[in-house]
């Protein structure tokens, strides 16, 4: 038994979609996780928390609930479900949770997130998570998962490859599919193809994914911003094949119906993150001299809708 | 007196928004003029036709009004005033109009409406006109004209100078600005500056051009659609100078808030104009080597929206 072979104890902070979802799988399987509520707080401690999920229903009676980050224990792990809209908390919300043994894993979507808090915590031992996951919150301490699951986790900054082992084998035994990413930054960039098309066109033309690929029109717009993403990753140094454009086209046929995070944003009026799906990509892709004017567009359009809010 | 000093009979096909002003203004001025209607003309046959002008309002009591054009007269000039996603009615409508010296002017937004018809017709005069003008139809037989009006003629094909001058010069009498253009397809591309980005983005983006142009992203978004056009122009050999966008960036800046006739189509589940606007321009571009990714996309969306209908 080495020295990462001992219980975990786990943080999460932003109990919705994908912090509910895995750090509730986690609490589940029986591990200690400790919750951070924003307006849910009074509702999960009275209540528990809920999760519907295609892996199995279950609802957590007792969590450990909390409505301030200085209430919190230090944590071996924080896992980070906010949007990355509200990234610029984290600066204040994460110190009370961080030990000398502590790792930061952000569960978001988009380029740079890991960067920019390395940049407030030089030391910090960080990773990133990516979700590959229909999830989201319904209501109050209610939480549905209803497609895929699997999360990657690569390391950003510190060496931390052996508590990032022992996060998948927890995850594992909690039955979410987990792996290891040993490249973050082809990781991000790969699930890039998917959230750069999908996310965008999904809030600008008001439609759900099956509606954008029953379209030949916008089934062909979907794959002309992909390729500019893979394109803009080869650019940068990070090699992907315009074969996968084809392969994120068919896995998006295969899907149910669905509205990606972004679109939820949107129908509730709730900020959309911009700056970390569009605006980071685009800037790599500029830096490197790659031209990406389609998802420059969306990137235009979405700031439009944003600000008519 | 040369030939054409003599009166002109005009006919109008299409009595909207263009046909109703631009035929309503010659009209008023004391000239011949032949009016087909569509849903309107039990209306103007028992009402008259009504134009509320920024140049003067005024009221045709006895209008030339027909329900078809087989009850028309063959005419010296006919103006098509109708929209683009209908020309393919033209092959039947037009001949009982057409007589040896008869010279049809479209008077139409996008490119390649004079080619496609000269295709039905070999050997007809034809010409094309540019409205700069804000005009539109708000009720059966009601014209409303609310900001500029300058018409732009030019001959497509036929030895038409003679009559398109007298055309120019009649208008001119009416109260209308208008001049000649010595070439048609420049003509054309430098109104596709303004059309193609205000046209499609004011649906895409439900807004009025106001509204675009207050949000610096879609500002951006204007000109760089602008800058594709122009650079497509000049890849066919249509010379424009990169200038022009920002004259046409003011231009609209000057106008009041403004919905362009797609807006208005799209309001009122009408057919857009996507062929003539957006897919003829791309496929000129496309022959002549130069790619227009923005516009590309443009279209994508508006086919998206049209079939959504």
């Amino acid at each position: 038994m080495n020295e990462f072979m001992k219980k975990v104890r786990y943080g999460v902070i932003g109990t919705g979609g994908i912090g509910g979802f895995y750090g509730g799988m986690l609490a589940h399987s029986g591990q200690e996780v400790h919750f951070l509520f924003h307006s849910d707080f009074e509702y999960v401690r009275d209540h528990g928390l809920r999760v519907d999920s295609v892996f199995g229903d279950f609802h957590l009676e007792n969590v450990h609930a909390y409505h301030r980050t200085e209430d919190m224990p230090v944590c071996d792990v924080v896992l980070v479900g906010l949007k990355t809209t509200t990234n610029h908390l984290l600066k204040t919300l994460l110190p009370p949770l961080i030990g000398k043994n502590t790792t930061v894993i952000l569960i978001q979507n988009g380029l740079g997130n890991e960067a920019r808090l390395a940049a407030d915590f030089p030391n910090l031992s960080i990773a990133g998570g990516l979700g590959f996951i229909c999830s989201g919150k319904v209501g109050p301490g209610h939480i549905v998962h209803s497609e895929h699951g699997k999360i990657t986790i690569g390391s950003h900054q510190g060496d931390n490859q052996p508590i990032l082992e022992q996060v998948i084998a927890d995850f594992v035994v909690a039955g979410v599919p987990a792996e290891i990413s040993d490249d973050l930054l082809m990781s991000r960039w790969k699930k890039l193809v998917w959230n750069v098309p999908y996310n965008g066109l999904c809030v600008v033309m008001n439609a759900l994914t099956s509606e954008l690929m029953a379209n030949p029109a916008t089934y062909q717009l979907c794959k002309d911003l992909m390729l500019e993403v893979i394109g803009a990753a080869n650019a940068c140094g990070v090699s992907n094949s315009e074969k996968f454009a084809q392969v994120m086209l068919e896995y998006t046929l295969d899907m149910k119906p669905y509205a990606p995070s972004m679109k939820l944003d949107f129908d509730f009026k709730r900020p959309l993150e911009i700056d970390a799906i569009y605006t980071a990509p685009l800037q790599a892709a500029e830096k490197a001299g790659y031209d990406m004017p389609k998802v420059r567009m969306l990137e235009q359009q979405l700031r439009f809708i944003q600000n008519s809010y």
